[in-house]
């Protein structure tokens, strides 16, 4: 078992395992967002930094079929942070939570040597809440849109080259709306955080279930993680109905495998932890 | 403005302020209880440092009148942690959630190069909510316990020594049954957890009065910081049954102070940021 994998299964119980906690009809999620763990400083603007924060964690709201109301978000601040860039920074979460509709009702700032944001996010389930759990055989795996961009974008980095403010590396792409409309025929979701491959290994460890691959996909499209596109699943009679949807919304699905009885095999490398 | 107050008046709202956000009758607060800032390693065990991070952040919900019910635990943790080590840590979470009935629901873990621990309470209102603002002319100001222990303990440790595992700075001392019997009675309260001299400052500053004091106090007893004893104000028609409920719950109460017109001039250093 890995160091993750220990660390959760001691904190197991019923809400876990999934992007947020589901209490009543509210889901509670946290996500860390840290310097030289998500990013690097050269990478992203303070702006750019604090955007991303706010929409991994708006992307665990909303693959549970929540919509965030309210965030708490904790600072660490380096102190050598000028007052302007204090308020670019600040500004960005303002605005990502004005586009969302999400209040900022508290948190706490301190000063570090690193820059950590923390938030977490209270939203409230559209219906029914979707958990990661609950797949069955003979359904459909989908994900939104494309994969393996981020990982090239990371590489692009890595290697001294600037992304542009819309590269899906800097500024994910949700797909709240389509999501939303078409979750009461959505079974099973998560989004797609460290790579199709592990999250997927996820899913379908946690089901018990194998899959069948209806679409050859390459190496680059399996690993690339913080794609935060959406892993989804339905059954066979819904096809055509999230098809439509896909299409109203302008949006991509790429259905690319069928749940089948058996056991996934993890064939990659453990790198979260 | 320090750049701590220009960062909360920023998210400023009518949730804003207090030491958690109170929504219908929950309270949400979340703190962040990060390596070298609040805390060295060589100064506390890897469960003392779970365990005070869980205190200081159920001392926020206490003051405000709540009742911790769910936490969302996110943990960066170094990789060159042992299993053995993360266990204790763990264990030390765990075991001071059951200790006051709290459940852990999720959250969110990484590797970084520091152990940075933000933890998000869910807490049930005990009837209703008391807040920082809302003091009145001619009320008794009070505080729990006694104060600048906190303080000895710091400068101890950082000459070198080691304390004892019931130092108040090793393990806040919480008044959690006192606070919640007195509080029909209690009209004001926060934690001191920058020192009273500093914290009394910001309680004043938002009600707009001054104090006259009735008991002198030393400079260490009034800049001690992360004391988590309660400061709290009442009016005198309460005095007797709150200095009742002290003794029946056996803790040590000092009215220090009246509340009077005029403005409180803060003397100390701003040093939070």
């Amino acid at each position: 078992m890995d160091k993750e994998a220990f660390i959760i299964s001691a904190f197991n119980n019923n809400f876990n395992g999934d992007d947020g906690a589901i209490i009543n009809d509210w889901c509670f999620s946290k996500d860390l967002f840290f310097e030289d763990v998500h990013f690097k400083r050269k990478w992203l603007s303070l702006e750019q930094i604090a955007t991303k924060a706010m929409l991994v964690n708006i992307s665990d709201a909303i693959v549970m079929n929540a919509r965030p109301k309210f965030a708490l978000i904790g600072l660490s601040l380096p102190k050598n942070l000028s007052l302007d860039e204090i308020k670019s920074l600040q500004n960005a979460l303002l605005k990502t939570a004005k586009e969302f509709k999400i209040q900022i009702i508290g948190g706490d700032t301190i000063s570090s040597d690193k820059i950590a944001i923390s938030i977490t996010l209270l939203s409230k389930l559209n219906g029914r809440a979707i958990f990661r759990k609950g797949l069955k055989k003979d359904m459909f795996l989908a994900f939104t849109g494309k994969l393996g961009d981020s990982l090239k974008g990371l590489k692009s980095l890595q290697n001294g080259f600037k992304l542009h403010k819309n590269h899906r590396f800097v500024r994910p792409i949700l797909r709240a709306n389509f999501f939303y409309e078409a979750s009461k025929e959505i079974c099973v979701a998560m989004d797609i955080s460290d790579g199709l491959n592990k999250d997927l290994a996820r899913m379908l460890n946690l089901n018990k279930l194998n899959i069948k691959w209806l679409k050859k996909m390459s190496k680059n499209e399996l690993i690339s993680g913080e794609e935060y596109e959406i892993l989804f699943a339905f059954s066979g009679k819904n096809k055509k109905r999230i098809q439509n949807l896909a299409k109203k919304h302008r949006i991509k699905i790429n259905i690319f495998a069928k749940t089948i009885r058996g056991r996934y095999k993890f064939y990659g490398r453990e790198h979260h932890f």
